[in-house]
Parts: C-alpha cells; sequence; structure tokens
C-alpha cells in the first residue's frame, strides 16, 4: 500500500522541482507519474529531441528517493505532426477530422501514426528503459477518453474490411452470418462493405458489432506496439494502461492481456454527476459519489491482470478535490479523499497515486484541483493524503505496499461476470431507451455489497472455482463455453449462478441464440424466453416474494415457459419475476434494489455465504484478515464486523466521512 | 373480411415452405405479401435475374390455395447499384448522401435511380403478372419511413427549380406570391433559387411550404411510374402502398389518386411511444395502446380511395406483438392482437394481414415479433390471429371478406377533413414549439369517438352531402371551395360545421388569407381574428361554459372579433372561447378533452346526431348493421347498444381486451 | 420622450404611403425608421441603383412633417451578391458555409464583403445623407442575431492569425501567455493557429477566449467602417446602431464607442420564454414579461455612451404585440404596451420606437404584430402608443423630448458592472453546466430594483465617483484598474462594494488570477479563494443571516479564507456564505433572491442608501424630480413614492399594468 502523484515538470519553473520532489518524499509519497503529455516538450521540432529538461527531472525525482512511473506520449501528438499528416487524424461519424487543439486526435487504425507511436516511444524507452529512477510505464493515457475508439478514417475502412476477410474468409461467410439477406443487404465482395454510418435508419446490428470488435482489436494493436517496444528497451519494469470510469468502448481484458498491472482513473463526483444515476442520486451523492462507484472499478479492474500478475492494480489517478469535467463539479467534503484512498487499499490496490501535485493555473484543466493549490499552497487533498501516509505507517500497512502481496489477498467468494462484448450487443440493441447494460450491472454490484459481500468482476473467461456465487447482470451473449464450466462448478458443490435477464440471447453475429434465450444457458436456467417487453419510464410491475414482501420491476421484462424452473416471485399477473432451478437464478427483469437483495440474499444463502442489510451507505471489505468500514453516509453509524479482534483504526462509531481498520480473530 | 400475413420466403430455408404454406391455410390466411425487399436475390448481379428460387416460392403459396401480394422492391436497392450510381442517394439537410446500409436511401428526384425502378418493376412485373397466385400488387414500402420525402440533392434542386417554373411562369410572379421583398429575399431567376435549408435562422415560409409540395409531387410522380407499369402488365388486380401512422411528409390523397386500395401499417404500441401523447399517456395506454390511434388511421385509410375504389382499404401489417423500433417497446396484453383486428373490421377493413409470420432470427427488426417465433413456434400473436379466423367464420362474417361489401357500409354521419397542405403550413410555421396539428385533429377525433360517433376522415375535395356534422380541426389552408361546399350543404338542412383555431388563416403561399383570418370560411364561422396567441407548457386558461362546468384551453388562443358569431363559451376575461354562427361553430383555441365534447355535444344535437357518454377506454363502431364493441380499459365494462337485437359475439359484459359484436333491430 | 416607428415603404403598395405618413403623424409619432432590409430594391441588378421609389417614400414622410432614421441594408446582402462572391457567407463550427433565404448570412471578417458594405453604405449615404428629413442613421441591423458573430471561414482564420500576431508579437510569447505546454499544444508559428473548433474534447480556453475577443473587434471594424462614410457624408445627424437582449456575443461597449446613440430592440414577452427563467416564471410573466427585462437593458444601454453622448439611448424596436419568433409567443395584456413605453421614458429613453407599423402579411415574420394588422385596422398596439402619446403632450412631458434632457437626468446611486470580456469567461469555462454569468448578474440587478433602487449598468472603464453601492455580480476578470478606482472611492466616504462569487478569477488569458482569486480585488474583499463547487440542480445549501432568517444559496460555491473579512452569513457547517471587509462584500456563492436582498439591504444602508421592500412586481423609477410607478402584477397595489408632491397621471391605487407618475416635492 503505497501513494502517488502525477506530476508534470514541464508546467513548472525548474527552480520549484527539489523542492517539490523533497516534498513529495516527506509527505510519505513513493511513485510519480510524469511525461505523459510532455511530446512538444521531448521532440519540439521533427526530429529534434530535447531530452536535458526530462533528464534533469528524473535526476531530481531519483535523489528524493522516488520511483518514476513514466509515459509513452502519444495521447498528445504535436501540432507540427498533425499537419505534416493529417490523415492521422480520427474521423467522426460525419466524415469530418477530429482537430487538433485539445488530446487524443488520432486514428488508432492510422499507418503513419502508428509508425509516430512506436519512433516516439522507441526514443523514449531508449533513454530511460533502464534508468534506476524508473519503475514502471505507462502507455498514451486513457485510451478511448472523448468518444475516441471509434474512427471513420480511410484507414479505419480498409483496416476493417482487411478484418472482416480474416475473420469470415468469403463475403458469402458474412452474409449468411450477418443475416444480410434481411433488406437486400448482401454484399458481393469485402470492398464493398463501408463502416456502419451514415445509414438511413439504424445501420445492421452485426456489422456495428463487428466495427465494434474491429476497432477495440485496434487499440489492442495499437497498445501492443508499445509494450513490445518497452519490454525491449526496458525489462523488468511493469508495463500499465490507466484505464476510466464506466468505459465500454473496447475490451478491458484484452488490452489487459498485454500489460503487468492495470491501473484506472479514479473521480467518484464527476463519474456520479455525469453517469446514470437518477437526479435524486446526482443530489444525494453530489459531494461524496456514490459508494460503490470507486468500489466497482476497483473490483473490476483487480480482475484485469492474469497470469503472474493476477489481481495486480493500482489507481493512477485519484480525485484530489473538485475536478473541472463533469456537468458539475462539487468540493467533495472534507475526509472524502482520505476515505476514497482506504477503499482503495481495502479493495486491494498496490498503489494510490493523485492527480495531480499541483493544481495548473492555465489550460483546459485548472479548474481541476491538485493536492496543492496554483499558489503552491497546500489543498485540503494534500491534507488528506498526508494523514494516509501516516496511517499507514502507524498501522504498519505501508509495508505491505510494494510487492503483489494484497492482490492474492482478496478472498471474494462471489464473482460477477463483466463482459464487454455483451456491453456491446445491448447497447447496439438496447430495445428499449434507457437499457443501459452497465446500469443493470452496477445496480446488482451494489446490492451485493450493500448485503456485505466482497466481489471479484471477472471476465467470461475467468477460473470460477474458487466462488460461491456467479452472477451474470448482462451477459447477452451466447457463451456455451461459460455455461459448462458453471454447470461444472454447480456439479461440485453448493455454487449458485444468478442471471439476469437478456442472459445468453444474442449470439456472436448479434441474431437470435439458438432455440431462443438464454441459448446456452437454457440448460442451467431451465427456461425458454418466449417474448421480451421494454417498458417505458414509469411502468413498473409489483413482484411479490414468498415473504409477502413487494419488489418492482422496471425497463425490461420476459415471459418465459419453464423448462424445469420454479417461480420464485410472481408478477401480479401471476407470471414468473425471478425463477430458481436447482442452483441457478432467473430474474426475467430488472429489479430494483429491493428486488436485487431479495434475490442475492436467497441465492447467497443457498451458497452458503453469510449476508447482512448493512447500514444505509456503509460499505466493508475483507482484505486478507482484515477488514475497512467506511461511511459514506450523511449519519454517524455503530458498526464492527462479526468476529473482530482489534481495531487498527478508528473505532466502533463511525462519524460521517468515517473509517474504521479491524482485524479479524485468527479463528476465520 | 379476410386475414394475411407478411412473408420472406428468402429469409427461410426452401425445406420450411411448403410446411409454412399449409399452416398459413390451416391457421384461416388467405393473403400472403412477399418479396418487397428482395431485390438482391432478384438480380444479384447487375442485369442478372433469378426467378428460380421466387417462381418456386410463389408456387409453393399457390398449391396451398393462398393469394399473393406481390411487391416492388424498390425500398431496398441493393449496393452494387448505389456503387454504380452514388448520386442516386438521397442527400440530407446538412448535404450528406444517405448510406446503405439500411433501407429508403434512395432520391425520389434522381432520373438514373426512377429509370432502375421502372426496370426492375417492369421485369418483376413482367414475370408475375399474369400469374394466378398474384391477386394484388404493392407499390414500394412505406413511402417516406424515415424521414426520407425530403432530399436535398441536385437532382432535387434541378427538379425544383423546374416544378416552380411551371408553377409561376415568371420570377416575378414568385417574388410576389411570395413576398420576398422582405428581408431582401428577391431572385432574378429560377436558377439562383436553391432548396430552403442552411439558412442562418428560419428559412422563407412560403419556399419551405413549396419545397414540400414538390416533394410530395416527386413522391406521386415516382410511385406512378410503377402503377403505370403494373396496370399494364398485371391488368385486374389491386394495386396498392402501404401507408404510416402519423405520417405527413407527403400528400397521401394524391398518391392513392393512383391506387385502387389504400393499405397501412398498423403498431398501435409503437405509434403509442413515439408520437405526441403525454407521458402519462404512454404509460397508462403502453400495453393496450392509445384506443384511438387505430381507429384514427383506420378511418383516414377508409377515406384516400375514391371513385368505384371508394372506402377500399386494408390493414397491410398489423403489429402481432413487441416491436423493435419505438423508444420503447412493451408486448401488447393478451387479447390485444385479437382485438385490434377485430376493430380493423369494425372500421370496414376487407382485409388485416399481420407483419409478419415468424420472427426473424437476424439483423435490424429480429426483436420485431411475428405470429411465430424464429424457432417457428407459435406465439401469442399466432394464437390471437388463430382465433379471429374462428371467430370469422363462426359468425358468418369471413365471407363478407372477398369484396368491396364492408367499404360501403360505413354510414358515419360526421366527417373530419383532413388536408395535408394544412399540416404542412403549421408545421412549418407552428408559432407555439409545441403546436402540432396532427395532435390537435386527433384529440378532435378521439372526443367525437369517446361520445360514440362514427367518423369519416376526408379530404378536403371529398363530397360532403351525407354528412350532418363537418369539423375542421387544423384546416390552416384557406379554401374557397370547401367554404362554397360547406355553405351548401348547411343551406340544404341541419348539417353543422365546426372550425378548430387557425381555419383558413393562410393563404397558397401561406401568408395572411385575405381580410384576416379565418378568411374564407369568415363568412361562415361569423369571426375575424385580431391577435393571436401561443401559450407555454402551463399556460392554462379556463373556458366556462353554459351549463356552469368548466373546461381548459392550451398551447393556443384567438382574439376575435364577431361578425354575427354569438360566444358559448367564454374565459374568464369575458372574451369568447366558443361561438356559434348559425350552423357553424368557431373555437378560438385548443380545448382538453372535456371542452371537445362540449362543444361536440352541441353541435352534434344541432346536427340531430345523438351522442352518449361512452365508458372511459370503450369505443363502438358501427359497420352496416353490425355493432363492435370494444374494450380498451383494464377494467371489465358492462355495455349493450342501443336498438341491439342480437349478440353475435360476446356479451354486455365485456372484460379487459374484451370485444363483443351486436346485430341492430332492423327498426333502425 | 418622442415615439417613432418601424416602416418599411416597399413591403406596400404606394397608394397607402402618403395615409400612413399622415396617420403616423396624427397618432403623435415624430421618428420612422426605414430601409434596413432593402437592399434588393435600392440595387436590383449589381450596380444599378433604383433611388426613385426611395426618394419619393422619404418625401412622403417628409411632407408629413417625420424625421427619417435611415438605415444602411447590409444586414440582408441580396442573392446576386452572394452567388458572385459565395467566400463572403459566415461558416459555422461544422464548416458549412451559411447559406442565403434569411439574414446576416455574411462573415464579419470577409474583405470583400466589408468592400460591398462600404460600397451601399457609401451610396445611401451619398444619396440621403444631406436630406432634411434624415434625423439618424442606423448601421446594419442587430449584429450578432442569430448567433452570426463567430465564423469559422478562411477569411476569419488569417485574420485571427493576423490579430494574434499583433497581440502576442512572438509565438513564444502565445505559448507561454496561454499556457500551450499542457496538453502539448505548444505552436511553433502563428501560421500553425486555427480557430477552436473541431476538437476532440474542449478546446483549450486561452484560445477560445481570443477568438472571442477577435470577433468582436471585428464587429467594432465592420461598424466603424460604415459609421466612418455616414459622419463624412450626413455630418451632424446622429448614428446608432440598434442593439438586443441579454447578447453577448461581441463587446457592446467597444461598438458603441463609435455611436452617438445607443438603440435597444425591446421584447420583453420573447425574452421571457427564450432566455434563462425557470419554467414557472415563463408561466407567470408569460403575458406581461419580467418586469426587469426590459429594465435592465434600459438600463445597460443607457451606460454604452461616453463623453458628450453620455446617457443617451432610444428603444429602436418596442414590442407591439405577440411577435412570432420565441418559442411560445403569447399576446401581451392590454396595457402592457402602454406601460412598456412609459417603463422605457421612465429610464431614461429618448425615443420609443414601434416594430412595426404594420403586420405584414407575408414571409418570415408575418406572425410579427405591428401597430396595424396586415388588413390596415388599428391593432392593440396602435391603440395604446395613441394614448401614450396623448399622455405625453398631456403631462407636459413630450417637449423634453429632443435633446438628450432626459439622459442626464438619472440620478441612479447604485452601479452595477457589467463587463463582456468577464462574460465570455464564464461562458467558455462554467464550470458547471447552468452557470450563466447573464443570469446571476440579471438577478443581482432585480433584487436591487425589488429593493427600489434605481441602478446604473456600466462598464469597467466608467467613472465611479458619483456611486454610493457598486455591485460586481460577475466580474471574472482580474480587474488592478477598476480595484485601484473601488478603493479610492472607498477612501473618499461611505460608498460600498459587493464582489459576487469569482470576482476577479482569471487573468487576461484566462488562467487563474495571481496568487488565487479574487485576484486584484482581495486586497479589498479581504478573502482568498480556497477552493470552488459547482452545485447541480437540487443541491442547494442554507445561509443563516444575523437576524436568524434564511436563504439558500445554489449553482455555486467557494471557500474562502478569510484576509481581513469578517463573516456575515454562514452555512450550517460555519463557512462564510457572505463576509464584509470594511466597505467590500463578498458573496461565495450564487444567492437567491432573498440572500441577494438580504446583501444588498446591507450594503445600502452603509453606503447611506434608503431601500424599501416593494409590492410583489411593483417597480419604481425616478427620473428627476419624477416617479413612475409600474405595476406589473395580477392585483391592484396601493402605493406612492415617499415625498411625493403631486401625482401626473395615474393615482396611488394601481390596477393590474396600471402606471402613476408622481412628482416630487422639491426637497429632496
Ligand atoms: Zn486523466
Ligand atoms: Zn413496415
Ligand atoms: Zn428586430
Amino acid at each position: 500500500m503505497q501513494l502517488g502523484v502525477c506530476y508534470y515538470p514541464e508546467q513548472w519553473p525548474e527552480e520549484w522541482w527539489a523542492d517539490d520532489a523533497a516534498r513529495m518524499a516527506a509527505m510519505g509519497i513513493r511513485y510519480v507519474r510524469i511525461a505523459e503529455f510532455a511530446w512538444s516538450r521531448i521532440e519540439p521540432t521533427p526530429g529534434e529531441f530535447d531530452w536535458a529538461w526530462l533528464d534533469r527531472s528524473i535526476a531530481t525525482l531519483h535523489a528524493a528517493g522516488l520511483r518514476v512511473v513514466m509515459c509513452t506520449p502519444t495521447a498528445t501528438p504535436p501540432k507540427w505532426l498533425v499537419d505534416s499528416d493529417p490523415a492521422m487524424l480520427a474521423v467522426d461519424a460525419n466524415g469530418q477530422a477530429r482537430g487538433f487543439g485539445s488530446r487524443r486526435h488520432y486514428c488508432f487504425s492510422s499507418p503513419s501514426y502508428r509508425a509516430q507511436s512506436a519512433r516516439i516511444t522507441e526514443a523514449v524507452a531508449q533513454r530511460y528503459g533502464q534508468h534506476p529512477a524508473v519503475a514502471a510505464w505507462q502507455t498514451d493515457n486513457e485510451y478511448g477518453c472523448h468518444l475516441t475508439v471509434l474512427s471513420y478514417s480511410q484507414a479505419a475502412r480498409q483496416g476493417f474490411r482487411a478484418w472482416l476477410q480474416a475473420k469470415y474468409i468469403t463475403v458469402d461467410a458474412l452474409n449468411t452470418a450477418w443475416g444480410n439477406v434481411f433488406w437486400s443487404q448482401e454484399y458481393r465482395s469485402f470492398d464493398e462493405i463501408d463502416p456502419p454510418v451514415g445509414t438511413v435508419t439504424e445501420a445492421h446490428p452485426a456489422h456495428r458489432l463487428d466495427y465494434r470488435r474491429f476497432a477495440s482489436d485496434e487499440v489492442v494493436a495499437f497498445n501492443r506496439i508499445q509494450t513490445d517496444i518497452l519490454r525491449q528497451h526496458s525489462p523488468g519494469r511493469d508495463v500499465t494502461h490507466n484505464f476510466m470510469g464506466f468505459f465500454t468502448e473496447f475490451d478491458h481484458h484484452d488490452v489487459a492481456a498485454d500489460l503487468d498491472v492495470a491501473t484506472w482513473d479514479s473521480y467518484p463526483l464527476g463519474f456520479t454527476q455525469d453517469f446514470f444515476l437518477s437526479s435524486l442520486e446526482k443530489q444525494r451523492y453530489a459531494r461524496t459519489g456514490h459508494p460503490d462507484i470507486p468500489a466497482f472499478h476497483h473490483d473490476l479492474y483487480r480482475g484485469l491482470c492474469t497470469g503472474a500478475n493476477k489481481g495486480r492494480w493500482w489507481v493512477m489517478e485519484q480525485q484530489p478535490g473538485p475536478v473541472n469535467w463533469a456537468q458539475w463539479n462539487p468540493a467533495p467534503l472534507d475526509g472524502m479523499v482520505r476515505l476514497w484512498t482506504w477503499q482503495a487499499f481495502a479493495h486491494g490496490a498496490e498503489v494510490v497515486s493523485y492527480f495531480r501535485w499541483r493544481q495548473a493555473p492555465f489550460a483546459q484543466e485548472q479548474m481541476h484541483a491538485g493536492l496543492h493549490r496554483p499558489d503552491r499552497s497546500l489543498d485540503q487533498g494534500g491534507l488528506e493524503a498526508t494523514q494516509v501516509a501516516q496511517e499507514l505507517l502507524a498501522i504498519g500497512l505501508a509495508a505491505t505496499g510494494d510487492a503483489a502481496a494484497n492482490a492474492s489477498a482478496s478472498q471474494a467468494r462471489v464473482a460477477l461476470v463483466l463482459d464487454y462484448p455483451s456491453l456491446w450487443m445491448a447497447q447496439i440493441q438496447p430495445q428499449g431507451a434507457d437499457y443501459n447494460p452497465m446500469e443493470i450491472t452496477f445496480r446488482a454490484y451494489s446490492a451485493l455489497r450493500q448485503l456485505g459481500l466482497d466481489v471479484d468482476i471477472v471476465s467470461s473467461r475467468a477460473d470460477l472455482k474458487s466462488y460461491a456465487l456467479v452472477v451474470l447482470p448482462a451477459h447477452l451473449r451466447e457463451d456455451a463455453a461459460l455455461a459448462a464450466r458453471l454447470a461444472a462448478l454447480q456439479a461440485d458443490g453448493t455454487a449458485q449462478a444468478v442471471f439476469g435477464p437478456r442472459a445468453g440471447a444474442k449470439n456472436q453475429a448479434l441474431s437470435f441464440a439458438d432455440g431462443l434465450p438464454p441459448g446456452a444457458f437454457a440448460a442451467l436456467a431451465g427456461v425458454r424466453v418466449q417474448r421480451v417487453s421494454s417498458l417505458p419510464p414509469g411502468v413498473v410491475d409489483a413482484v411479490r416474494w414468498p415473504d409477502g414482501s413487494l419488489s418492482s420491476n422496471s425497463h425490461w421484462r420476459e415471459d418465459v415457459q419453464t423448462q424445469g424452473a420454479q417461480a420464485l416471485a410472481n408478477f401480479d399477473d401471476g407470471r414468473p419475476a425471478v425463477l430458481r432451478h436447482g442452483s441457478s437464478w432467473y430474474s426475467t427483469g430488472w429489479p430494483d434494489e429491493a428486488g436485487w437483495k431479495q434475490l442475492f440474499t436467497r441465492a447467497a444463502a443457498a451458497a452458503g455465504l453469510a449476508t447482512q442489510d448493512l447500514p444505509e451507505d456503509l460499505r466493508t471489505s475483507r482484505l486478507g484478515n482484515h477488514v475497512f468500514v467506511q461511511n459514506f453516509s450523511s449519519s454517524t453509524v455503530h458498526y464492527a464486523p462479526v468476529n473482530h479482534a482489534q481495531c487498527l483504526l478508528g473505532a466502533r462509531e463511525l462519524a460521517p466521512q468515517g473509517l474504521a481498520i479491524w482485524k479479524l480473530s485468527p479463528s476465520i
């Protein structure tokens, strides 16, 4: 458990650098990320590199005992590069090139930009790959930010045709797989196929899905060019990329296959304002963020790396105060920066790195707080970071930071499957204007967390052996391999599987699953979906549970034919809302919070997992034999974990924004 | 009264065809519409036709005793055609060509596409024009769907200039008619005139209106090329086109002049979600649809054909379950497909044809239900279609289906005038952001229906002799001919005319009617409009009626000078809300439901028509000496028509989604 | 105090002209504005002028004793001009030329259009510059209407580069000033710099701000070409331009430096519907307009001219009835046209000129009322204009109209500073989606008016010596000069300064003010801003005042460090909402009406100004020794000013839409 910070020496007078480094070290910061937007300073003129300032900057950090996370600067190609090669620009759905003047203006498919990206990566890696201060590398910055994965350039068009040819071999195979007989959409050659934009009404869903897959693969390929170069020139250093929140434009599991550590950029207040929460939730959580937004991503990114790197993750950018980019940007309540930092450690983060050391007084992000204000004074975030560093030392957890020790300490017995192709399927074919697959996934996750359960968010390829409860809130993709693994898991014991609506509904070409949904999951779930409804806002169906209590479904409803499953909860017309078939549970609709809790409480019990109904906005996380109790509410709450032995930090009484860390008694 | 179905043999294995046909016949289906999107299968390579599969498919249907409705495939030109002639594409208001990859991507004005359309129509008509199975033809599919009437291509620009020259002869005449002295908008030649798009603020209203007229004429011309070919090669067969709901981009009366039968595509739930209903109505009617949406269109399309074909109409596509294309797509309640089918027959449909026989498992409409599911199992819609077929036989109404017998049986005494140019005028110049002329027309219609009145929706050219009450809810166009016919009608007896606000307000160039609104209707209405208000949401004026009851006006308000008319209902400031002048009634605003009912109850009484206040969401339709009672509510209702003699189907007690058919006693 | 009218002889039969003129004179109208859209009639063919009709028209008006306000017709270049020089068109942010067919389609930066503009101005000025009827000139019409200030043409691009070079001399200086090291945005030459559009995410704020400044300067330069020509050919006549409401696209103070009189176009109902009022306010004021919308602009435009012309202003276009261009267009209540006219005089207008004499029956504005209807009958607005003319005569105020006598009679002791660059800064960097600097300015103004205070709205360069209270609701721009003048003012006596949030926060390059906000105002305000929050809708913080009363803040919140200031009102967490530091007051947030009133009541008292809590929607204005009492409410109100001597018009009892004019006793 270590702290880090993002730092831009090129933005500050050189006479401040040594003082900055000294104060970082004094504050307890160990890692410093630099240079990810510095191309125009590294190469101010084509081919002429200026390393001097960067050499001195790294030396200064090194001298203070700090470890550098070095970045490739490819997210911001300078103007001279754009002017010399305008075809490198991404092109939007209207055919307009996305211009210079902010960032991420390149097209992932551009061969010339890939070459430029390799050239600058090689230059930086050669210069600093063996530098003793350099501990890790970050490729580029926030792939896909500002909707930059999908480009409709000529390069993308050519790339897509080649990608399709490689996948389908013959155009007849493609026509058949997509169902192009519909509306005379048949092609006679791959060269007739354009990107799926500009159509009169919606473009073909299989066409759109393959374009999403292609675009995701382009991100993977672009990233791999850099990781290959970095591994060659800087062996032994961790290579990472900083992912984002609620972001689905490319398959993160695929990109992570080339990384040692997954990192992500955690802005709880910005995400609360900009995503799918209701306006009441946006008000309620304006100054704390929704408690499960950071947790959800911590658990997601902990599941990204595999093999020897399994469970390795950082927060690369931690919100330190108000930001500038959300629709509204409140300041966090005092204590939230500390609470968020500890929350990340509680979920297994190796490093929490704040963005940024000091607020810039100029340019697009000048209203984005840092640990310090533009006048060099320490801001509230800096105060709280200092407190965390001291607390880490005080309770002896800092020592656990360097290695991957924490990562494997997660003992979650609940797996929630998140599958990017399934998300794309629902986004392409929502069927109801507000059917957001990320939202239903998040709502299911949040209900699990409110029941006191620790959760691993895993890919569809994950090994499920250690889990007692597997949840698939939005796994639209027909997935026979996963179905087989679930069946094997259930055969072995008491493991339970919970399917959300639309599970297994679509085959690889976004057509109907064989024999009606849930396709490959039908044998497990014991149902066949006969028809579906998407429900307009305000249409809500009551759901009655065996104990007489009621919950509500909205958004989506399925009428199913049971094939072995038994109705557990029913609508007023007697049709099943939730069914159980042995160790499998199927929800025919989109439950509210009460409905998810009813369902998970029962499934967890069947799986042998204890649940608790935590106080509102209180969350707990177990890591190794520690339990971290986090109070996101505006009230004082009393809480202690079952079988607690010792309180390391805080107490049974948690003030708003309060935290307690407990050691469990050895018996459990 | 016959049933039909839409079928796509090219989308299914040939080994299923015979079974499909046999089951259609067994189910009681008589008509099968085919081939309207099959161009890429009919002509997979330019100039090389593949008739074999279609020959076999038609033969299979024929062998089962089914009658084929053959279509021209021009709504979906294949990719090879687009690539060989990109100028055939429609162009949007931003100058972008509307691309391949869905449907309706052609420009109605393209000479080359008109030639292609004639060529393929000729080919299909020559092949099947005399085929004994072919009972009727459908041209293209849903003209204008996805906003495809207005195109801004070079061809449209040239066509528009020629159209203007033919209309105005000299550009000075155009300048004068439009009022181009305003804002220095005068032209020196027709070649200076561009389509009315891309202007800094709103384009000239007369310019826009003529462009709408031109675009509508282009649809008529495009369609006539096909109907001429079809009549030449397939004499004796009905030629139709399938129109859509709430669709106003071209003048349907003009297109219908070239048709034998008007057909339309009825999707009650989709229209309920996608059009102007309030969000409370969208919730309330989510699973039944608003009861008057199908009825309104049945009555509209019954009024489309003229002469020997007067009153002839079908439902070409009947919603059979949930669809895919609305904002939200709930499944209809059980019983609704049956109720909708009977509702169409009650309004005089010759044929109700379901879309589609079987849900496609792939492509854009895979979430659109059919009578069967993708796995060939019978869906709820199929069950209910079967029930209707059996009921038709049981009560002896099936026999009435083939001929045009029903059509003339409508005995509506109320005519509601719907005038496409008037709709365009209000759309171009709404004056208030939510002034939708289709909505006020529909609201007036719905009030009439709630009073138990049968309604013919007619064009402004219709013969009005048989009507006791003529309603003009949104007839903005100054129409001296109609005024004269109304005056003659009133002179003959007790016939009443009801004018909505804005009646007769605009001349042919969308300028003020002579001598202030209501222009040519002023002598009838006995008022002159002095000023108008459009009212923002929430501004509502109370209207007090002679019986002391109150209703509310919103959206629109006129201050009138009376010229003979007497105030019937007043606002709180004493100004008239509704006036009467002999046999004419004028509403100065946009009434709510209570206001329309007050007005129509009085006007109907003056016209000698009995009204009743039907139970909520109950509707009745008289056809010949039958009365069809339809319960769209969620409650059981008791109802029997006055002077009923015999109940043929159902009973006095109607469950939700229930239907009863009564025979009237001969005395009436 | 004189009346005027806008008139379009070219739109009416010549045989009506003499009658129109006679009736204008009889009604009491003195000024007639003509010809501002008449280019196509003045020069129907390139280079061939038709002066005859205009000569006769002016002669007719002259013969009736009317004074002509002559216009340059440059807002509507005719089609032949556009076709001969398409590069003169403005270009939108998507790169599309803004086409012919409405108005204002030119680019201010186009050299060729500037030449055309000079040519036609020269022609008109030569023809009529010395005409005895011509009393004044208006340049163009409503600069910037329909968002036409910002253009992205090639001419604008070239002009911007030259403008930047002139400002920064070297590109290094620009890079440093803007902070282009951020995100590698550094340029190597001015030729690399494009307009700030088309970027992937937000463009650089300093880049945007300089583009706004450049575009504003282009308007000034365009206008000056015309004013130079007019002064040369028509010396001694007033030159004006008609500005608009809530319009911020260019710096009005800069344009006014070249004018003799500021005029503006007052449409109270349209502005009420189209701007930032809440939907409840839009309903409540639908038929009267918000009382402070006209007043705010009267006070703003009265402050525009300087030097010998200080305080000179007119209403050039006064709403006479319902208009056509707002989202909704209600008719004003009877009496409102009279009340608005008197309100303008009460604020010091020399002339109130109605738009327009007669409603046009055709083209875009046919639904815009005039003093007469299209059929030549007198409309309600005409009746009320006549009444005002008679009242002016009756109470002897008409005589004061010709000279600038009224202008200097304003004795407001409150100055509200409105600074266009500050508005641009907040628009570019709102930080919260609903932070509208014009709204907070207007809300502060309205609170002052509700306390019975007269207000001068002044530029940041204004002489403040005569003011007791200076209010800066949204002065984001760091402004050392203003700070120094405020300090001097306070040093001299009891004058008070009130700062809204964000005051002085930004330097000239839209970077942080030195030493944290409020920058140059820090010494006055006695605070330093430590962090800021923008607050989503519904997040409201209670503010507790010394008297125990509560108000609410929303939208914005600052945490400040006090440097001498004392908290006056606090949030529930004890942090200050409003602080006082000697004669300066600082609000850390966006107060509601109650909060502004609390603050201003105290500051006014400290300044020695008496305030009163006026009845709801009643307003008073003092002009010389007259007080004008205006009742915008829907209730009868009793009110008389303190120290009144004589009631010239009306009475103590004011009916809705009522007006009273009082003479004050000489003692005060
Ligand atoms: Zn970031
Ligand atoms: Zn259809
Ligand atoms: Zn105007």
